[in-house]
């Protein structure tokens, strides 16, 4: 096993920077930057030491050395953690060392991949760490910290535990399949499968919701023209802002369009106007309206009701039924420029006819914009798991997807009478589905797709 | 005194980040980020531990802490790091709750402006972590960390030293004045004023050339239109770009038009083509290439002398000196477009009618670009001075200039035998220019201005 350094710290110019080197040599490597006199190499483990950096007798910085020793460090192997001036020149420069002195520049998440490798963390959890690393808004974060906590492989180590136990009532079978006997009760095991399948549907599930709550929920202001989408938008934007702004120099880069409300992430898709219309380029336009509700989780359906009557709202809202399936998206129902009539006061109203949430606003002089960041909670909350252990990723939700499949298939043969090696087949694919998951059964194709997506130093 | 918190890695998502906290409070308030089962609170000093970070009971971050306990810290403080994984959730997320904890953010440099407080620096060695953290080459590195060390430190306080023994001579002779006695030599007066002057102007005068090695040196290509100037500069970019990035990710923003060579920066300015013109434009665009040779300390004077006889290169060169007081520039002739001619071979040649190096390149075959950098070098070997104790910093030498200033004052007034009172006058001011040099003598204002240029979180 080779011995590799980073940089661990965010790219740039800080204060202090910290580069790590991890590795059977790591200890011996990092002793060839300091002078003997230094006493770096009788240096206790977990022990910070101001100590002098030297490039032959150039002094290179004034930093801060620990030592982790193996098995007790991040990945399980010994440890090297150098706290220096955040300089570019001298990151590089002790990289540099590191790298001369006999390690390896690291890749993409070797660090983690290394723990992952000596048992510190399942793949789960290894994948957590990137999660983790990520996550922006309070909600990722949890759904992350809660996988790398192990929320997700508690999970997964149950049903293992189960799908084990309905594998040795099977291979018991067929140890004496030749004296003909059925040892499994087929009750028994059709209830233990029933049970798995459910638990492993509940899971594969999760990720629907998991993964909105980890990427940001998509949420689509839909309407006709003019009807103040935009104003909204805007107005959902700068109210919480405002709020934002509130700790200085935390987050410098928001990405346009994106909102944090309550710990989670919205992701807002800017729609044309709904219309009918026989201009080519606005038809195009629209068809990507219908394109963005459908991706979306939230419907914000927009109107204006000083130019239209309820039943005419309610009849364009059907018509984009016609377009888009809206029975598994959260619709609400918002009818704005409250400020041009006397006669409608804001805040919830009951629309009757429907059985969708309403509100009465002015997105112009931001009056009720409160009660749509409520609503938008409001799915959040009716869809947030108390244990937080939610899929949120890709490709736990594809294993998980084959694993369900495997189980109603060894349901189906069960029900069918078909040979009990058979049915051993159909659980094993599922302990080999759960294998992977986890990483008891791992690939370097897996691996490298896993971590190559890390970024380097973690 | 209060206690303040920042994060002191550089600003972003990395693989981990440092949240810093320093004060009386420091301990107490981080205290509270942790459970008491975690054993935090009896932690001894330099020791890391792995800790789980709690906001109530949902858990923020598995994290490694240490303390440092005053004096024995950077601050002189009691100071406590937290290293968190670098999401910039967790991040905020740690600030906020320090802050929730009693601490405030801290200013730019606080960090550093409360280990000069406290004594663990002087003014010149904190400024110097300022510079040490943004040079981004070895030259500017060495420049910054030698003066961490000590080393202009060192030559203030034995220029204080003289200056105190001279103040003493004299002050003596004043506790006596009324019996008009003269105990000090005059000559041994004028003797110590003299080294004391000679010393201070050396420092002074290491300004000049320890601010271009700081800064990068300024270096203007000059010559007449379409002999290859921006050729070369891509040539010596290139070349250099070459070798740069040979270390992967170290460097990211690259600035148009400088250049790192043998560890020190050089800065190109562009120049128009120089010749004589009525075009109004063109004869402004020829007024700053005369503007950027004066500014440059090395101009690279190129030529084609396959358009041009010899005595035509010096007549245009000489026209150059009509503007540019070239007396204290280093100026390289170099004859470009060897390619273009046989008879010519490159490499160093010989002009003998002047006595400037020049070298005979082909800057688009890239041919004896080599040399041109080792001429660009020889400026920076020739001004090396052994202990790299420059001047780099506006304020020291503009306190020294006035320290000179000072002591030739004095020595003056003792060739015209003024009275002892107003010797003592000049020697005092010199005495308080070190002071303010030093920081044993500081204003809210001085620190305001040197901090204030410090990154958060130093």
């Amino acid at each position: 096993m080779d011995t590799i350094c980073a940089i661990s710290t965010a790219q740039g110019v800080g204060a202090i920077a910290v580069v790590r080197a991890s590795g059977p040599q790591a200890f011996a490597i990092a002793d060839t930057l300091f002078h003997q006199e230094s006493g770096f190499a009788s240096l206790p483990p977990q022990q910070a030491k101001f100590a002098h950096l030297y490039d032959g007798e150039q002094l290179v910085d004034q930093v801060v050395v620990l030592k982790y020793a193996a098995p007790h460090s991040y990945t399980g192997e010994d440890m090297v953690e150098i706290s220096c001036h955040g300089s570019l020149y001298i990151q590089k420069k002790i990289l540099e060392m590191l790298i001369e002195g006999g390690c390896r520049m690291a890749l993409p998440g070797e660090f983690t991949q290394r723990a992952f490798m000596n048992g510190k963390l399942d793949l789960p959890q290894a994948e957590a760490v990137g999660d983790l690393i990520s996550s922006q808004s309070e909600t990722s974060h949890h759904l992350a910290i809660n996988q790398l906590q192990g929320g997700i492989s508690k999970k997964l180590h149950l049903l293992r535990d189960s799908l084990v136990q309905v594998a040795s009532l099977l291979e018991l079978e067929l140890d004496f399949s030749e004296e003909d006997v059925t040892f499994a009760n087929r009750e028994e095991l059709d209830r233990l499968l029933t049970d798995i399948g459910t638990e492993a549907e509940q899971l594969a599930q999760s990720f629907k919701i998991g993964n909105l709550l980890k990427t940001g929920i998509p949420v689509a202001i839909v309407g006709k023209p003019n009807v103040g989408k935009s104003t909204l938008l805007n107005a959902l934007l700068q109210h919480e802002r405002a709020i934002v702004s509130q700790v200085p120099g935390t987050t410098r880069d928001t990405i346009e369009d994106t909102l944090t409300l309550g710990g989670t992430l919205f992701r807002f898709i800017d729609t044309a106007g709904l219309r009918t219309t026989s201009d080519e380029v606005e038809q195009y336009g629209i068809e990507r309206s219908y394109e963005a509700a459908r991706r979306a989780a939230i419907i914000l359906y927009l109107c204006d009701n000083t130019q239209q009557s309820l039943p005419e709202i309610l009849d364009d809202f059907h018509q984009l039924q016609q377009h888009v399936d809206t029975q598994d998206k959260h619709i609400i129902f918002i009818f704005n420029k409250i400020d041009l009539d006397q006669n409608i006061s804001g805040g919830h109203i009951d629309m009757m006819a429907d059985h969708y949430p309403a509100i009465a606003i002015s997105a112009k002089n931001r009056q009720y914009i409160d009660l749509v960041e409520d609503a938008l909670l409001d799915f959040v909350e009716s869809h947030r798991v108390q244990d937080m252990a939610l899929l949120t990723n890709e490709r736990h939700y594809g294993l998980l997807t084959s694993i369900v499949q495997s189980i109603a298939d060894a349901r189906q043969g069960l029900a069918g009478n078909i040979p009990t090696d058979l049915l051993v087949e159909d659980i094993r694919a599922a302990l080999t589905d759960i294998g992977t998951l986890t990483g008891a059964i791992s690939t370097d194709d897996i691996l490298n797709n896993i971590f190559g997506h890390f970024c380097i130093g973690k």
